[in-house]
């Protein structure tokens, strides 16, 4: 099954304001009726042209298989949660990992983070270079923080960006990598039409102001020129797209992870939300108040993701009754029409959010388990490239949505029957 | 007026949970009848000895005078916030700019941040090095930010770090700092006396795992010897005197800003609360759904005031009806007994909080304006330093808390009288 056309149950709607968003109920139990987990990637918000578009689906496809093989091998959510997000960073084609986006100085700055939605732990990397997996990096900086104490009482850290994350990761045992074998062919062309577009443009702006100066108001003819070259560079937005995972493991325990090679041509130092705490990824088991565990992955221009916490607020939401409904409210008022974006023209992003808790039989027994799972996703991007996977299922589904897009997707209910009886 | 002991009205009482706490009313009407403004500071929750404490009382007040040297003048809460902000960095008994820790390195790399409630918009630098006021580059990020795309329709960055950070600071005319002109004597015979401590307790540590290995369980002499290295350092919580600022002006704006030299003997690229969205400071004006302008600076232990976002926390709590019940319970339940620092022993952190609201004349006509302003801070570590003034006022108070410490003051009536009636 390729996409949600497809699957069992699947409805499209068109939203003049809300953009797109997919809902999927799954009651998931394992091989001998032990709940086993699900995962759910994305490889970015953004525009993705039918060339890459097939690329995306091969390797969130691939992500989901490997966070399944860790599930049924016994692995926790936070495990596979890593073990999916390495495979996104891998590919050449995300913007994460290998094949970032390259920075002004024509470099390779990556941001990833972790957070286990058991112990609320976290660990995040931001601008950090020569390290082929950056969420490495960031789970290991979580693991070491649940270790206690450095010598003499210090606390260990949460984050570390730069250079100071680099040295950390390699005396940790993560090897280097030269930033030449992260630099693929497309990054590399992506970075030299950039700078020339950057260049024209700052002529142009140049130009203009030179002409205002002698006289005023008298440039009509030089705005539609710059224009061009801003619209053109906000369509190719391609380069937003940021890398996560969700997972929900057998135990119940949800885990999210993020990971981004940043803005084509951000300034050297520019940390996005991928490294920022709320943000990029949220992930929290249910708890007293909480009745659902949560976990969030988000893509798009960071700067807007970071001043809306993004992450924080759709997992937030979840607790609601209908999710859907409230993921659509929260990127509505917390996104697109945020007090904390007034003024911004062109608000770029998506999530994808996962929520679950025990069906009615786990209450009774720890033998018997099954775990509902609802997830979804929504963006204002043009399009979002998603997969999941259930541990029962033989292969990963995927889709590639677009503009104004809603969909509701029910797997089989003869499988959610199946789990409750179980 | 030196503490609060002499201010007009003040009541201590000792509270077995929560640390200290001070609530202020004050309204403040300007000359001509005119609101101007109120800015408290604090120079960070710690340890402070007697020798600093009196240091600290000083640049506080220091820091107040120009944060109302700008107010008078006309200057907005962002402009007053950043001069009160600059001067405590620039003491050299601050852990901030000068004088701040040194890292694991002997190099000091610098946090700060600052908001502005009126256009939430927000700038942070992280683990920057060679540049002497670190909330100069925040606050020029922030300005950046609002005036939109950079050249082919880049968004601006608002979060940088490393020699990124620095690289960008001086290309836009702030000047690079050596250094060795922010070590100082005594920052440096902090690291000197810090590496010893770390040393000794990490050869502590290798001694006792050798014994565990050949004699398992048989470790108990050499257990208290670490235990006083660790404690040893826990109480040495001057590392932790981040500083801060809130401001509201006469327009009734809030701004907030934090800066710190971090943990003392961090790792290199460690970035803590002081850079992190929502975690070191947070200022909203009062919109829609919040009756009041909310404004907040944290200091304490970075990963901790990171993980449960308190400065963001404790300006929700802020809309409450009593600030100070708001505040103890914030402190208590989002902080102290936080999920998202469960297992942690020792739970370390400090804030300033102000709120306010125009009054009931101001609503009727824009030429006679007052603002009710209330001012609190809290903190679970063995003091904290803070000082307050209005534009009024000739000069600041300033006030040294220790534990469980709660005081309430408010300035006299009359003045209140007088600018309700203004």
């Amino acid at each position: 099954m390729e996409n949600l056309e497809n699957s069992t149950d699947c409805k499209e709607t068109v939203s003049p304001l809300n953009n797109s968003g997919s809902t999927v109920n799954s009651t998931v139990s394992g091989y001998d009726g032990k709940a086993m987990g699900f995962v759910l990637v994305h490889a970015g918000a953004g525009y993705h042209s039918e060339s890459k578009a097939k690329e995306y689906k091969h390797v969130c496809k691939r992500a989901c298989q490997r966070a399944v093989d860790r599930l049924r091998a016994g692995g926790l959510a936070l495990e596979a949660v890593t073990a999916a997000l390495m495979e996104l960073e891998d590919s050449p084609f995300t913007n994460a990992g290998t094949g970032s986006n390259l920075n002004l100085s024509g470099e390779i700055e990556c941001d990833a983070s972790i957070m286990d939605g058991k112990s609320l732990n976290y660990g995040a990397v931001g601008a950090l270079s020569g390290i082929k997996n950056p969420v490495l990096v960031a789970r290991r900086l979580l693991s070491e923080t649940q270790k206690g104490k450095l010598s003499a009482g210090r606390i260990p850290p949460c984050f570390l960006v730069g250079k100071g994350a680099e040295q950390w990761a390699i005396s940790h045992g993560i090897p280097a990598c030269p930033t030449e074998k992260m630099t693929t062919k497309f990054s590399l062309s992506g970075y030299k039409r950039n700078k020339r577009k950057m260049e024209l443009a700052e002529q142009v702006e140049t130009k203009r102001k030179r002409q205002l100066c002698g006289h005023e108001n008298d440039f009509g003819c030089l705005e539609p020129v710059g224009d061009i070259l801003v619209a053109g560079e906000e369509n190719n937005s391609a380069c937003l797209d940021t890398v996560g995972v969700v997972v929900v493991d057998r135990e119940g325990n949800v885990a999210a992870a993020v990971s981004s090679g940043g803005l084509a041509m951000k300034h050297p130092g520019r940390v996005g939300q991928a490294a920022h705490y709320g943000c990029g990824c949220w992930a929290e088991n249910a708890r007293d108040v909480s009745l659902y565990s949560t976990a969030v992955s988000t893509s798009g221009s960071g700067e807007h993701l970071i001043r809306t916490m993004l992450a924080r607020e759709c997992s937030t939401a979840m607790q609601a009754e209908n999710t859907h409904q409230a993921l659509l409210e929260a990127m509505q008022n917390k996104f697109i029409s945020s007090p904390f974006l007034a003024g911004e023209d062109c608000v770029l992003g998506g999530v994808i959010v996962l929520r679950c808790c025990t069906c009615g039989e786990a209450q009774r027994s720890e033998d018997i388990q099954a775990l509902l799972v609802e997830f979804l996703w929504s963006h204002t991007t043009e399009s979002m490239c998603v997969g999941y996977m259930s541990a029962q299922d033989s292969k990963a589904r995927v889709c590639r949505c677009w503009w104004f897009t809603y969909c509701i997707c029910a797997l089989s209910s003869s499988r959610s029957e199946t789990a409750s009886e179980a």
